[in-house]
């Protein structure tokens, strides 16, 4: 046994256990009883603890020390480079630091909750500047001196900078402003209306994930309050959610979620429970939740063949032809929230978050005067105002639990999906032949081959400039934005 | 923090953990999809691994040998009673000889399987000969010089002797094999026949389930190929199945699952996730389900009340009244398996795996042997021949995954039950006129009170005991059994 065996033998048991931890949480949001919740939050830190001492085990600092990194080949060499990352990282942040960022994390949940329902920025404001405080205090100890915001985007996208991104967001800004300012002056498309069958609702949503290729044999599919994914390599589930009167929340949320599954089912199989069988960034990842869930699934040809999935699961619904129905499921339409905003709107969202939040950390805004802030920046990008702090500043979790850097991967997800689906059109003639009859196929493989196999193999960035043959570029998305939203409103 | 504190802290997140990993075997029966099996074979390994390294920590031993035991109230010696025998026993067995073992019934189990499927002991014999030879090593390891098959017992019912259930098997068995005798000689009850419904009967064993006071906000019934209860504290989930043609199978195998889940949710809320907050034997346990199913469930008062609702539930199923449901409930039948043995025969089933178990670990029976010996046995005890191994000699998983010394426990745990049920009669007089109403409130709140409750703070034998006021014996429930078969067989 060589050292490189020893770490990896040691690094397997670990990646097991952190499947385990991951287990609990969907376990958590789906099956256990609600009784059980103190219970299972020592499970969850006992889970936790012994990662964290994992991670931190002198022993990986003996054997990165003592490996030689020429002697292995590019997947040695990846390995490596995601432990040696979690060991310095781990080795970095005082053990004192880490516990207490856990502890008032772990709380702050709770009042956000709290202030969200009470509609009361002021009550989470303390608790949102201790967090700030503490994470800046890590990002230091990460930066070594350098940008301090820079430091915590590596925990979800290694390898970026807030520079890079605040040029690609940048671009974004302006066009999708007036790209939506001319969209909600145009004429709107129908909404869809009536009540639709929650039993048929999940059957259909079944089909559509088998249809977009998630593997049954090594995943299930259940409700839950959120829609997520979890879990890598042969076991990924997802869980998806009803509402009698908006069908595409089920279906769309489901296509999403298979999205992020897909990936982690897609990676090379000889990359189990090592480093390289997770997805590599939050960046990549959401870059294939969302160009199944819109590049494919709210494609004009994919929407054509859903309408008569649809017609068959639920009868006549009130939409008289496919080309009618196209412009339902993409109608765009005012609102407050985040998670709820149509692929137009999102990354204005999305675009205002990163903004306020690098100003946080940067010391350029205050927490007290977060919520104007908020409330000015809205009203600027969506014309209208905040009503109250529920459908503003405190609509989100993440800050509360000290992800910070964490929100602009989502448009960085964009992005690459923008540039994937522009390689993939030029890759595969014809795919919308294939999508009008509910074939996914060769899309769902062309995006296995040159995103999903890879796990960590590659940098993120790296993933998307082999796959494209270009370094990623906010141009593809906007391009399709503009195609695509000036086509249906007839612009 | 003294060394007492330090310990427990320690131990609370090992229990945390044992927990965790106990999710992992319910996830893993109920919801897994199937072909994560390789995957969640090395997450349960490295749960395993990091569970074993915490029981053998030297911490432990440093902890306990400064802790005075004389300065702790009972609680804390009890505690400490558990956790000492738990670091002693995994101390005296050798590193090496704990993995092999646990690489060969890994192993083994697969084996028997096969050689189940194909009819074919021989095929198995050589393996059992290791498991056996495994398990005597380590049997002599702990023994100390003293008796191997007792040494054994110790991991599933601490306090006991072969000896001592020896006795009490030997005092049952004459007066089981002539009731049966007997009973089989007599004019047997109508059989139950038609289809029920699965679904209907998941609705009315849930409402079972919460009739004999299972919590269901800290656990939930799903289905599974074999029913068990699993967890402790607040989440204590059971499975059951369902036959069309059976319905019984599935209500007592509720009721049975109940009552585990019941003596795990019943424990003293003081002692969650710490030695304490678990079931204390096994024979224990047992006591619980089976004075669930058979002395409250297959009573006359109870079956009076559940074949109302089997009539609300199925419609009339050809069983005219309740009178005739107590009989078709409690008919004996001939059968080869354990598992699906009556109230009567159960035990007879479990006597001959003792003596079998012990002859082979004592070397007074050779593995090459063991086919005929069962054959022998059964014969002389159920008055037929056994047609083939899978109905014989290989029915069980036991003995292939080393479970040496656990057979006994279900026996012991019907001794136990009659022990209570003579206590609970005389504790609760009009018990029947409430269990007639389906209403077990009482006699669960005696158990509960009188047995469950203590968890692990008294020694098996003392809980029955206390709970009693007086030893053990086999006396109840042989004058439970006679008076019951007597009567409903008119002898």
């Amino acid at each position: 046994m060589t050292a490189y065996d020893d770490l990896m033998a040691y690094q397997r048991e670990t990646e097991a256990l952190s499947q385990v931890a991951g287990r609990l949480g969907w376990d958590q949001e789906t099956m256990m009883p609600r009784g059980a919740a103190p219970q299972r939050a020592e499970e969850m830190a006992a889970m936790e603890s012994v990662l964290h001492a994992r991670r931190v085990d002198p022993r990986l600092g003996d054997w990165l020390a003592e490996i030689e990194d020429n002697a292995l080949d590019d997947v040695g060499r990846a390995n490596l480079r995601h432990i040696r990352r979690s060991f310095e990282r781990a080795s970095k942040v005082p053990a004192q630091l880490a516990a207490r960022i856990a502890r008032v994390t772990s709380e702050a949940q709770g009042i956000w909750a709290e202030a969200r329902a009470a509609d009361d920025f002021a009550a989470f404001a303390p608790t949102l500047t201790e967090v700030i405080a503490l994470k800046r205090e890590e990002g230091q100890a990460l930066a070594l001196g350098g940008d301090v915001y820079d430091a915590m985007l590596q925990d979800y996208e290694p390898g970026t900078t807030g520079a890079e991104i605040a040029g690609m967001f940048g671009a974004l800004r302006p066009e999708l402003s007036e790209l939506r300012a001319a969209v909600r002056a145009a004429k709107a498309p129908p909404k869809l209306t009536g009540t639709f069958d929650e039993a048929a609702q999940m059957k259909l949503t079944r089909h559509l994930a088998k249809t977009f290729g998630y593997d049954m044999s090594m995943g299930r599919v259940d409700k839950a309050v959120h829609p997520f994914s979890s879990g890598s390599g042969l076991d990924v589930r997802i869980t998806t959610r009803t509402n009698e009167t908006d069908p595409f929340n089920c279906f769309y949320s489901t296509i999403h979620e298979v999205g992020h599954a897909a990936y982690e089912q897609g990676i090379d199989r000889a990359y189990l429970l090592t480093p390289l069988g997770r997805g590599v960034s939050m960046g990549v990842h959401e870059s294939q939740s969302r160009i199944y869930e819109n590049q494919i699934g709210r494609s004009r040809a994919f929407t054509a063949w859903l309408f008569g999935e649809m017609k068959e699961a639920f009868g006549d619904f009130g939409i008289p032809d496919s080309e009618t129905f196209y412009r339902v499921v993409n109608r765009v339409s005012d609102g407050f929230i985040r998670t709820e905003a149509d692929e137009l709107q999102y990354n204005l969202h999305v675009l205002m978050r990163f903004d306020l939040e690098r100003a946080l950390v940067a010391h350029d805004l205050q927490v007290q005067d977060l919520e104007a802030a908020w409330n000015d920046r809205f009203e600027a990008d969506f014309g209208f105002p905040v009503d109250k702090p529920s459908n503003g500043v405190l609509q989100d979790v993440h800050w509360s639990v000290g992800l910070l850097g964490y929100f602009p991967t989502y448009s960085l997800g964009n992005v690459y999906a923008g540039c994937l689906n522009e390689a993939m059109r030029a890759a595969v003639p014809g795919l919308d032949d294939q999508l009008a009859q509910g074939d996914t196929s060769t899309a769902t493989a062309w995006l296995r081959d040159n995103v999903q196999s890879h796990g960590g193999l590659l940098e993120p960035r790296d993933v998307i400039a082999r796959a494209t043959g270009k370094p990623p570029s906010e141009s593809p998305l906007l391009g399709y934005l503009r195609t695509k939203f000036t086509e249906i409103y007839e612009l």
